[in-house]
Parts: structure tokens; C-alpha cells; sequence
């Protein structure tokens, strides 16, 4: 039996691949397991059956079994921890992985993620033009420090890691913004990560849910 | 070699318990590992000894031997997993607990810290007044899954854990809101947690510092 993971039915990213399945289906790409796809709408999202599996009512959720899962930070982690190819063997370098995982989440993805809503949801708001030069500034903030810490490194810490597949997946909901471009080495980081094979077919595998999801 | 941890060495929350190490020293207390701390000021946050720590330039950092982390999410977790009283040992409770983990960090932290952070810097704000109640509503409804996911349980799955040390880690800078208040039993929940003797302990040694550094 494959894993079950969910996914929007009708994403509003238009097949970006910027919804939270993204990282998760990259990860099951990257250590080669098979998985199942199962597409919920936002009515279902509401639904006891989807909130018995996540209780608040998002995706991506995972199921192997017995073991339900929810959180892409959880999944990945499930996932990196249960296969090889995701987290460094030797403990030390495998914390530090771990802790680059956390950095996207916590402290790299919240800047980023309030840009965007603002963007979405304030953009007719009569402050929106004094505001976000200010939610700019602290994504700035976030990305310069971590440009710094690369500097001229492939990946964050030796080998491609579940630390690096959440940092990139967190900083591509800045495309379009051109923060990132602001900082080659991010960029460059970005585009590394995305020529992955894995990638590639995780991104095909969620842009032909958007094609079939649009009748196309 | 007891682990070293980092904290503020003026802390802007005056010893409330807010500041991240807190979250680092329950979870040492909660295990019986001995700590030493080193206090740092905002100017030394910025400087390269402190960033070659913290990429971010934040605390609490994390040292053991030649192990470096930061991120309280990682260091508690590297904690729960090398100590026994944190984590479950069944292997999908375990899972399960280190996914409440990132659930306290990535989905329940971010808009308790957006409102927190608009009181202080927006509250003179011509929208402020407007803005406000969207961000508390934004709260609200993580609260209210969480609450409805937690029922009448002491915990959020099984025994006490890593996860909710987190997740009433991060509940706790609503104290003052009113907002934790509409949800009784997250209330009591919370107030389970902080009759914890390790979270008593770890509280203490926080406002230590706050009144030695206030002179008291």
C-alpha cells in the first residue's frame, strides 16, 4: 500500500506548485516512493471527515496505514527520517539539518507568507502602500542573513538535504516579487533545487492536477 | 560538559517567560539535563561570534561539544530525542507528537505573533483600529480547531509531550488578549502545563535574569 496524501482539488496557485502538497510530493520523489493523491475542495477541507485528519482543515495531510499525519514540516520530516536520501547520517550534520527545516518554517516562511496575504488581501487598502515596504523590509531581513550563511555553497549544509526542499519551497511564494533576485546566490540556490529530477516530477505531478481541474 | 544555551540578556518581555529560551529551558528541566546560559545583548546578536551561531541572529542557540543548532523548535526536538519524557517511544505516537510540534510553530504561531507584533509597532496606526479585529479573528480560528480538537483531554495525544510544551509555548504570548480566555478548556490547558514542576523551574531561571539585570 502506498502512502495517501492530500491535495487541493482546485489550487488557487493556477498549478504554481506553491501549495503545501508540493514539498511534500518532492520529498516522496526524492526517495523514490510511490504515493496516492487523494483531491479535496475547500467545502470538504470543513468537512469532520478531512478535520478527524486535520484539525485545522488544510492540506496536505498523509496517511500510511495506521498513522495519520498533518503539517508539511511533519511529513517531510516522516518522510526524511524513514528513507534515505533526505537527512545526513552522521548526528550532528542530521540536527543540523533538522534545524534548517525549522529556520524555513519558523523564521523564514511567516515574513514571507504575510507579504503575499497582504498583497492578496490589503492590496485596495488605503495603508497597503505605506505597509508593505515594511513586510518587504522583513523579508529582506530574512533573506539577506540567509544569503549571507550560503554564501557561494550549493546547499545549506554539505549535501541537498530536507533542510534545503523546505527552505527553497518556502522562498517560491516570493516569485514574482523580485526579493529573491535581489540575491543571486539565493536565486541560483533556487534554480539548483528546482532542476532536481525529483522536483521536476513533482511539479508535473500537481500542474496536471490544475490541467485536468480546468478542463484543459 | 553541560549543554550551553543563549538568552537575552535584557529581555524585552521583563521576564514574563515569552522569550524563545524558555521554551528550551522546560524542555531541559522536563528531561533533568543541566544547562549553563550565556547572556547576550541586542548589539552582540548582530555581531559575527553570535551569527556564526545564529544565522539569524536571534536566540536560543544551542551547544554541545562541537554541535551547534538553533531554532527553539529544533533544539527541542534534538532534546526530546536524545532524553527520555518528551517524545512517546511507540513510533506513530511519536510521529504524531513531533507533527503538534510543527503544528504549534507553523500554523498556530504565525498569527499570534502578527497580532502581537501589530499592538507594538501599529497601535498608533491610522488603520490599527481596523486591522486589529482581522488579526484576531485570524487567531480565533486557530484556536477554536485547536480547542475543538482538544476536547476534554489533559493533552493533545496521549501523555504530556514535546508538542505541547510548544504548543502552549506559543499560546502564551496571547496572555493579556482575552483571546485564550473563549476557549476554557485551552485555558486549563495551559494552566496544566504551567504547574509542571520543570516549567516552574524554567521560569524561575528566566525571571532571574530579569531581575539581576534590572538591578533587583
Amino acid at each position: 500500500m502506498n502512502p495517501t496524501i492530500t491535495a487541493f482539488k482546485s489550487s488557487p496557485d493556477r498549478g504554481k506548485g506553491l501549495a503545501r502538497d508540493m514539498r511534500v510530493r518532492w520529498a516522496l520523489e526524492e526517495v523514490g516512493q510511490a504515493y496516492d493523491v487523494r483531491l479535496v475542495t475547500f467545502a470538504e477541507m470543513r468537512e469532520p471527515a478531512h478535520l478527524a485528519l486535520h484539525p485545522f482543515g488544510q492540506i496536505p495531510t498523509y496517511e500510511d496505514g495506521d498513522l495519520v499525519l498533518f503539517e508539511s514540516g511533519a511529513i517531510l520530516f516522516h518522510i526524511a527520517e524513514r528513507h534515505a536520501g533526505l537527512l545526513p547520517a552522521d548526528a550532528n550534520a542530521r540536527a543540523r539539518a533538522v534545524t534548517w527545516m525549522f529556520a524555513a518554517l519558523s523564521t523564514v516562511e511567516p515574513p514571507i507568507v504575510e507579504r503575499s496575504m497582504a498583497t492578496i488581501v490589503e492590496r485596495d487598502k488605503s495603508w497597503y502602500e505605506e505597509r508593505l515596504p515594511v513586510l518587504e523590509g522583513r523579508v529582506r531581513d530574512r533573506l539577506g542573513q540567509l544569503s549571507n550563511r550560503l554564501g557561494d555553497a550549493d546547499w545549506l549544509d554539505g549535501a541537498f538535504s530536507a533542510g534545503d526542499l523546505m527552505m527553497v519551497s518556502v522562498m517560491q511564494r516570493l516569485a514574482g516579487s523580485g526579493l529573491v533576485e535581489e540575491y543571486p546566490n539565493l536565486a541560483a540556490y533556487i534554480a539548483r533545487a528546482e532542476a532536481r529530477p525529483a522536483y521536476r516530477r513533482a511539479f508535473d505531478a500537481q500542474y496536471a492536477v490544475f490541467v485536468a481541474a480546468s478542463g484543459g
